[in-house]
């Protein structure tokens, strides 16, 4: 019998069908593999092709827009939101308007086009973790701005338009519904219980156990209790902290490992779909310091949202967490 | 400059960037037209393929799960919750858990294979939310249904996975976290101003008129002002009402007339894209009767949620509304 569920968290419910997870052969593949021969702006010698840099990680003092790059950020050439202009706030109707002030950004994260992200090296892969944190940090200072969203699009039904590997930064003049809704969950549920609903969830992972898929130092990584999708994975760091921008260099050196090696098991398992993954934390100065707990989320694009979930909301997951935890722990 | 806008019902931002649309022909082709040379368990003379029929419109008085019906309702051979126990509510360390109760039906609608249902006849339509009325009526009349939502794919890419056309209805054991939103949102609204929000939304879209695409005596069809996805249209009955379930034979068909027509708007100016529609109306018995005001949302699939969307809960649409009406309006 189908099983439903619900998160403590923002009170989202699931539908886990068992049955309809027939193997892993039943999810569609992919050729997620870029081709050799591409003509791409983002590889070094073509700097002259994006906009010009905001941010990189040069090892060797190289000057900007010339290669040398570990990690290279541009402002996105159609960018959704972008930084000119005063926010200007009008009623229309019964509607509210808002001019789309913001900034959007390329993060590049490696000067080679045939690597994906699994495939960086261990240098390579802290340096975008550590240009996530600068990026945002900086963003984040512009006084317009309220929230800073990271997210990587991986694969074209995950919605990569260009494969050369690259994460997108969005600079918002508001804290979006999905954040505020974890941000009002995570705090009734520590006014209620006077705990962080994050760190209850890793004590009852470790308890469980089941559904823990790797760990390090710092962090745990879980197929949720509650997924939304097929192998939804969750990376959480272990000790309370509700912004992402304040990790140190160990931490954050921690993060990309851990990060990295979830998703070549993602890769290894499902045969390098295409996923999307994303962090949440607190807005900086927004408060919520003891009940939020920022994290990744990742979700492997293996089924699609149909009329029922538009309908309702809820998810029809055809994969038990604790069986798509097995997968990706055993490979 | 992209322009973002909120709704007044649930507070959902919305990204509106025209640059990214340059004409009809950049959103994605489908083959969406039923095959002639199917074998089809939905056809007349297959109803021994399905499961017994719960209900159908049999205007010639034949013996249920014979041939002669113009629209059929069967239960759903792999039903995402089925009719069968108790709901037992149990919580799981942090989080909650149900058994998945209720009901999963397919309704047919209709006995030609390759008549999709833009191209019903006005009777066959008009059965097709006769019965939508009925199997609501009958399945919420069980008091471990908290919640019924009816809804429709259509191509493969809105998740069809049989062509013969056909919608679907899901009982459910709780009012969903999309309806509970608005049902809240809606009472906000009227709380503080003393009217329905979708009462307020239908005076507006007469005043601007150009989101307007169609209307009959009981209902106006507009894209909405904060759409998430491009040609988002909605149906709204234009005299206030919050529960579909009471509406009488006139107003069936005036519904019929309307969704009909703006289907067949919609295939001819998009080419036949995949759709999604669904029916959202305030639980029977559940309140909110001045507040609420139920409706039929309809988003052609035409571009796809990503990293973004996913992150944020902001969905960024390439088509002003107006300009969508226009072309949907003048076909």
């Amino acid at each position: 019998m189908p099983e439903m569920r619900r998160d403590p968290l923002i009170g989202r419910w699931v539908i886990i069908d068992g049955s309809r997870f027939k193997g892993l052969e039943d999810f569609p593949r992919e050729e997620n593999t870029p081709s050799r021969q591409a003509i791409c702006p983002f590889c070094p010698g073509r700097e002259d092709q994006t906009p010009n840099e905001v941010d990189a990680v040069r090892p060797f003092k190289t000057p900007p827009d010339t290669p040398g790059w570990l990690v290279r950020t541009v402002p996105n050439k159609f960018p959704v939101l972008s930084p000119e202009g005063a926010i200007q706030k009008d009623g229309y109707g019964i509607y509210d308007q808002m001019t789309g002030i913001g900034a959007h950004e390329i993060l590049i994260e490696g000067p080679d086009h045939e690597k994906t992200v699994t495939e960086l090296s261990k240098e390579e892969m802290q340096a975008v973790i550590s240009q996530y944190q600068s990026r945002y940090r900086q963003l984040s200072s512009d006084s317009r701005v309220k929230y800073v969203t990271i997210f990587k699009n991986f694969g074209a039904s995950a919605g990569a338009t260009v494969e050369h590997g690259h994460s997108q930064i969005i600079a918002l003049p508001m804290v979006p519904k999905t954040v505020l809704e974890e941000l009002k969950g995570a705090e009734d549920y520590y006014q209620y219980r006077g705990r962080c609903v994050f760190c209850d969830m890793i004590a009852q992972e470790y308890q469980d156990k089941e559904r823990i898929i790797d760990e390090n130092n710092s962090f745990l990584a879980f197929c949720s209790f509650v997924p939304r999708y097929a192998f939804e994975t969750w990376i959480v760091p272990k000790a309370h902290g509700a912004d992402f921008s304040t990790i140190e260099k160990v931490m954050q050196d921690q993060l990309a490992q851990i990060l990295q090696s979830v998703l070549q098991k993602i890769r290894k398992v499902l045969s390098n779909p295409s996923y999307n993954y994303y962090l949440h934390t607190a807005p900086t100065g927004y408060g919520h310091g003891e009940s939020y707990h920022w994290h990744i989320e990742i979700i492997p694009k293996l089924t699609r949202s149909v009329g029922f979930e538009w309908a309702t909301g809820l998810h029809i997951v055809p994969t038990f967490p604790q069986d798509a935890a097995r997968y990706l722990r055993e490979s």
